[in-house]
């Protein structure tokens, strides 16, 4: 595995076990088991186990554990669905995993007002499942069943986020515990505030280092009362991409937009049944009226057939589309799949939509003269991309070469003015590239960082590389 | 007038002084009559002059000033186009007045990407012009021809944002220079990315206390195929904002929505010579496709005669459509010109839409009970709206009237779990309610404050009430 080692820790100090175990009682574990539990990733890194886990039900419960950790200088990791991509959950430094699954109750939904609020710990194929009698939904979609605590602490996004925005949009209001243990609510449920700083958006992405999310306030949006998808292949990558440039500029609003290489075609072909055309492949979503989907098909299509793309292959029916999404959803199982026992390792970059043929084609060179089997799908109405790697794991040198070439590919992404993550986060997978993307930004980051957690209590080790 | 005092300073330092001039020479003014200029607003707070005037040029310019300030510990307040309604650019503690207006390139235009790059003095008419043969168009609209930079630094939204957000959905990027006087650049030009804090929200909406925003990188949209706008008059309140409500279930996607009440009807009428029926009328706009744009006013003309509305009456050319908007721009002087001399007060709060009715009836009738005249007006879709108050200047006791009615017009809203302002953001003239709305949140940005301008040099005063 990548990343094997972990820094050294000291083993807790008695008092504060004590402390923790009197306070949280059965939802205090230090068994083995329970602490590999939330050890481990869906990614490529080495588990590493927290001394302790304990199961909130309440903010706070949150407030205490922190409180509690602040008092011993003990590190707190929030533990949600664990499907980060980057080991945001891994406990590096040891410490308390504080598990956020029990809090799952939705507190208030507002129909009229477009909003819910919800605890951190529920997910959104639950909350969305609740959501459906009132005509709304909660658009965010990055493909893993997540929490919404989590998906705002990685500022997460996913295939709607061409029309519907990411978690950057949705979030209107955060309940947040602080490094001393405090509560704060970082807005009211107004749409927009201009009243002070932005602290959603702060809290929104920071990855579990500035404060523990335990409520999230989202914006809701109809239900659309038409929704199509349809699928077509291409003959070449740039003919893809310049369909959906020029459906954007047509004012197309393209709810959903994702390229599939020909080899994640041929991996889900195999995974979920399909018998599409190994080709590059876009998937479409077109959502309104009846007249405004069926405008919205006839422009892309009219545009698709310019640039090369063939005959629409369209899902009306819920379950057809259901179908074709949910392949597209566990397109990451299918990759990995393809190749026997393989640990996958995902890769995710976004660079201004005019350089993303370029970025892909160069990428794809770069797998094709490697050994390492790899796909690559993307977001692409953002730019936004990612390979997933099938390696197997036991030959090391395959951990070495696919890390090599995610560094050319982060390299050839900054080089076109784009990130090193379009949503996966920095984690630890990314720490390398965030001064080489953002220059003397990060140590401004890090003069927040040090005034929100000065003990660095807070999911240490996250983001920022160890300083010299 | 309001805030008629403010704290007494030291004169500058005859060193500093020298040290500004030598590097600055004929951009830095010390005269009464260029002082004046940037010592003044267009709300209703009284005059106070900077120490100095200095026109910066570039990026290096805000740098060497902010620099040379910081080593003096001489405040530095940047000044855009002066249309801030909070007093955000006046110089409540002295010091340096940083003019942006010579910062007005337009750096990149990148239309493939959606995405240009200007100075932060560029206003938004001009660069709307400039980018009309490139087919698209930089929707925020405040109103008022505002910089960028001031737009940003004030989380600037107005009559586009329930369909294209506010400055904090446009902006990708900025060049902001901090207090010690470094150049950061928040974000690469990548639509999303989740790699580490997100400081570029956070400067959005700062007000410049956390660092001068000399760069801006915008998203962009298309300019739709076909616009049409119309006005509809509503015998209930109550019509009007269910109308929007049940057009947004309905999935419409509204470009502006805009609710005027009679008495600001009867102003618009006077002063920009229209013949509108004097009752709570919405002016809407719809973009789209042709087909499009027809299904979206079918469907929201019914629903506003469900609603008690009267017809729509169209504006389907661009010249009556600008006539349109522009009468709705000049709200603000139509209000105040109603009463010869006056001056105007604008008041700004944000509540969830379904206590939208409740809470602009409650405050027309608090207006009602006293005897200075007030119209209403708002951005219904986000549940924004104004009331501008009319004050004869002679008449002490009207400022404090008017004082006293916006005091429980943003009690009003917070008890909704709205806020205190919607856009025009907190400047001099509503710190004392920003701990009401977000309590220990804002010690929490105090905090982010002092890490991040320790010498309290940049714009000191705004935001945060002098702590005891």
């Amino acid at each position: 595995m990548h990343h094997a080692t972990y820094p050294a820790r000291a083993p807790l100090a008695p008092a504060f076990v004590e402390a923790l175990s009197d306070r949280f009682r059965f939802e205090c574990h230090l068994s083995e088991s329970m602490r590999r539990q939330h050890g481990q990733s869906e990614a490529h890194f080495a588990e590493v186990l927290p001394d302790a886990v304990v199961f909130a039900a309440t903010t706070q419960d949150v407030a205490d554990c922190v409180a509690l950790c602040a008092a011993y200088g003990v590190p707190v990791v929030p533990f949600g669905a664990g499907t980060s991509l980057e080991g945001h959950a891994l406990p590096v430094r040891g410490g308390v995993s504080i598990d956020m699954g029990k809090m799952n109750r939705i507190l208030a939904v507002n129909a009229e007002d477009f909003d819910c609020t919800v605890e951190a710990g529920v997910r959104r194929e639950e909350l969305n499942a609740h959501l459906r009698d009132t005509g709304l939904f909660f658009p965010i979609d990055p493909g893993a069943n997540a929490t919404i605590g989590g998906m705002a602490a990685t500022r997460a996004s996913g295939t709607n986020a061409v029309r519907y925005g990411t978690m950057r949009e949705a979030v209107l209001s955060l309940t947040v515990v602080t490094a001393d243990g405090q509560v704060i609510r970082t807005a009211r449920r107004a749409r927009k505030s201009a009243a002070g700083y932005d602290l959603t958006r702060l809290f929104v992405g920071s990855e579990g280092t500035l404060g523990i999310i335990t409520e999230v306030t989202l914006r809701l949006h109809p239900i659309p009362e038409t929704i199509t998808s349809a699928v077509c292949g291409f003959d070449r990558l740039q003919g893809a991409v310049d369909t959906v440039v020029q459906s954007i500029q047509s004012g197309v609003p393209l709810a959903r937009v994702e390229l599939l290489d020909d080899r994640q075609i041929a991996a889900v072909n195999a995974w979920s049944a399909m018998a599409l055309p190994e080709v590059t492949t876009l998937f479409f979503e077109f959502h309104g009226s009846p007249a405004g989907v069926a405008e919205q098909v006839e422009t892309v299509a009219a545009l698709a057939e310019a640039n090369g793309g063939g005959a629409f292959a369209f899902s009306h029916l819920a379950e057809e589309r259901a179908r074709l999404w949910k392949a597209r959803h566990e397109a990451y199982y299918a990759a990995i799949n393809m190749r026997p026992g393989a640990v996958g390792w995902t890769t995710d970059a976004c660079v201004p939509i005019s350089r993303l043929p370029e970025c892909i084609l160069a990428t794809r060179a770069d797998i094709d003269a490697g050994s390492v089997p790899a796909t690559i799908l993307g977001h692409v109405g953002d730019g936004n991309f990612h390979v997933i790697f099938s390696i197997d794991p036991a030959r090391p040198e395959e951990f070495e070469e696919v890390a090599r070439i995610n560094a050319r590919l982060v390299e050839r992404a900054l080089a076109m003015d784009g990130t090193c993550t379009g949503e996966h986060g920095i984690g630890i997978g990314k720490q390398d590239w965030l001064e080489a993307e953002l220059g003397d930004a990060v140590a401004l980051m890090r003069t927040v960082k040090r005034a929100l957690d000065p003990g660095d209590i807070l999911n240490p080790g996250k983001i920022f590389r160890a300083e010299a």
